[in-house]
């Protein structure tokens, strides 16, 4: 998320990397970056569910609607 | 959803798969992924109703509206 | 629901057929498929309405709005 | 709302008739269905208000956001 | 609100009358109606705020943002 | 907010004044207006937070994003 | 955030300056304003994020979606 003007260009620099993604829900996902749009759904791959820093599931591929995000950030 | 750049086309490789549904109500639909749209509208067959990891109802086929979705992802 | 590709079409196989519309406030309707439209704005015939198991009204036709409703299944 | 295909065009069939509306919080009007528009907001004439199956008040005419209301249906 | 047949006409007729806005959040202001757009934005001159029927404010002029608003009518 | 038919125009009017804006989570702001959109985003200038008529913050600029706000209103 | 007449020429004017970017949720991210766009989705560089005025973790870079938030404001 080097030197990116815009929010997408900067999410689109953690893409490959490991992200931690939280849910409006309180539930965390944590994987790889592998794709996202414009509604900031997202993909995740090795993607591992959290729930108040228990985790509750591995769930290797996870698509994420994006309307249930607050935040991405690197892991 | 290997080697897919968009959310939507790793969706869109799990079509006629069995996955996980997960709604912002708590409630969980498994069943083969039948259709989807860019809503995230999603058309399970064989689908099975859960709460709290009990199965609750078998629906054959269900549609789910996109905007009540957390999380799809590979059963 | 047989043979459709687009979530869409494959509500379309029900229609005029019984269906269970879930709302996101727990409420259920259960009634013959008359209508619906990309919004998933839904007008069941010989509706019945329902909570947690029990029948609370028998409303003949009824409009449902689309952002109410988490899903559309044959009854 | 008899012989309509689309969800509007059998919310029209009730236009000048007496509907019932319900809201998302729970509150109830009912009332002649005076106008009503693509977003469903809608306008009752003679409308009375109720909660928990008790009258509240009486309003006259009421104008109601389309985005509150869950489902209209003949009173 | 009389012989209109689309609810922003019925509101219309109300602009320069008292009016009452109830929003999703219980809270009531009761003014003349200045202003409304698609929105359902609202301005309410000689506004008043009630909650559980108790006068909180008078506010002079208010700008009621639409998305927050359930009903408008008559006072 | 005199002599203007539009809310927006009436919101106009008080650019550069003393207002309140109510949020949704019960928080509220009062500042200068300095500047607002068509989504009804804000930005307040010496603007004073209070929660529960407490003040809990000094803040001086404050930008607002329009859907958490109820209303705004001359202070 | 000085002598700009439009939300986001304001909230220009603290690029690459601390802010605090408050959440619906309660959650509060502080940190340097590195990017943002028209729906306000915000990405912070030397991110904290604290609940309840305590800090609950250092971030980094964080991109966090514009409809979770409330306020952002200069640190």
């Amino acid at each position: 998320m080097e030197g990116a003007s815009r929010p997408l260009d900067a999410l689109n620099a953690t893409r490959g990397k490991n992200v931690i993604v939280d849910l409006k829900n309180g539930t965390r996902y944590t994987g790889k970056l592998k794709a996202f749009d414009i509604h900031i759904n997202v993909v995740l791959d090795e993607a591992v569910e959290s729930k108040n820093s228990e985790v509750t599931r591995s769930l290797g591929t996870v698509f994420i609607r994006g309307d249930t995000i607050t935040i991405i950030s690197p892991a």
